[in-house]
């Protein structure tokens, strides 16, 4: 592929749409449009070993359950199952982020990291976006104290059976990330 | 939260973006933005039920092997391992959808559903998109003459073992869908 164009085709702070002319494999000239919330999009300035994004799987050791939070979504005008996550801070590592992000969203405390993927891509036909996920186990008490004021979250502790009844319940929205992470847990009592 | 006024910032056919103006649950005035590829956004239309696509995991029962694919990815200006999927056309079920973006991708054909998620969430921060997670038994041999010319295609047959290995090589682009199931398979050799 040779990329012809990129066009900004919004001026927002955050997240903005893209339109990019290139020529494909077989010499056909073409384009796509796509969101990034990078200045410059990761096919410009070519930085795939850098995560936008953590996403925190979290399992309480001391309550031997794995935490998910029930947080409100603008996009889906109402309440998401998801994990604890958000952007990474320049200059923060993953594990850095995670720990803060699971503070923050949770008031749980990061003890180990148990496994981190590399950066993957959230929905590559439409956005550059990527995470990493980050397997860890935490302790202490939640509470919402930390959450912005933006925020507006719930913080569950699931049991291999508890996970089983909620995953039979199809009037709650799930992030596909937690859906796959506890279809796991379900089948099998580990991530 | 009260929707006070959504307004769309872009004007094309597949993707758009659009900035919500709302009230949160401590009365404070918001604005959120997002991508949808649909002309009424979920929040609008409140049409949770609908999955705007499917994705594939076939797993191969003659060959006992996963099937995963490499394609080109124009955000991320290279190839993707990722599951075949694709959008759902109008009153198709997500069975027959999954057929044929199957058939389109790999040249495959699905012989058994085995398990289909409710529509869940790519990247709810960033956009309203749903998928629905369909895991299917599948055989025939890989031909990619059904690709359309914007699709650049080829398929791959994993072992537990070799999943172990494509995991280990940190050059590889994956979708997060799919690093999450190739992730269970290397460790429990089930989907």
């Amino acid at each position: 592929m040779k990329i012809k164009d990129l066009r900004k085709v919004t001026n927002y702070k955050f997240l903005n749409m893209y339109e990019l002319d290139y020529t494909d494999m077989k010499g056909n000239d073409k384009s796509w449009l796509f969101a990034s919330r990078n200045l410059e999009p990761k096919c410009i300035r070519q930085t795939f070993s850098e995560a936008d994004a953590v996403v925190i799987v979290p399992f309480h050791s001391k309550l031997n359950r794995l935490v998910v939070i029930e947080e409100f979504r603008v996009p889906l005008s109402g309440y998401q199952f998801g994990f604890p996550a958000g952007l990474v801070d320049q200059g923060e590592s993953i594990a850095e982020a995670g720990r803060r992000e699971l503070k923050e969203e949770t008031g749980l405390d990061l003890t180990k990291v148990l496994k981190q993927s590399p950066p993957v891509y959230s929905t590559s036909g439409m956005t550059d976006e990527s995470v990493c996920m980050l397997y860890v186990e935490c302790e202490g008490l939640a509470d919402n104290k930390h959450n912005e004021s933006s925020e507006d979250i719930k913080t569950h502790f699931l049991s291999q059976k508890e996970t089983k009844e909620l995953l039979r319940d199809h009037s709650i929205k799930f992030d596909v990330k937690t859906w796959l992470v506890l279809s796991t847990f379900a089948q099998t009592g580990s991530l």
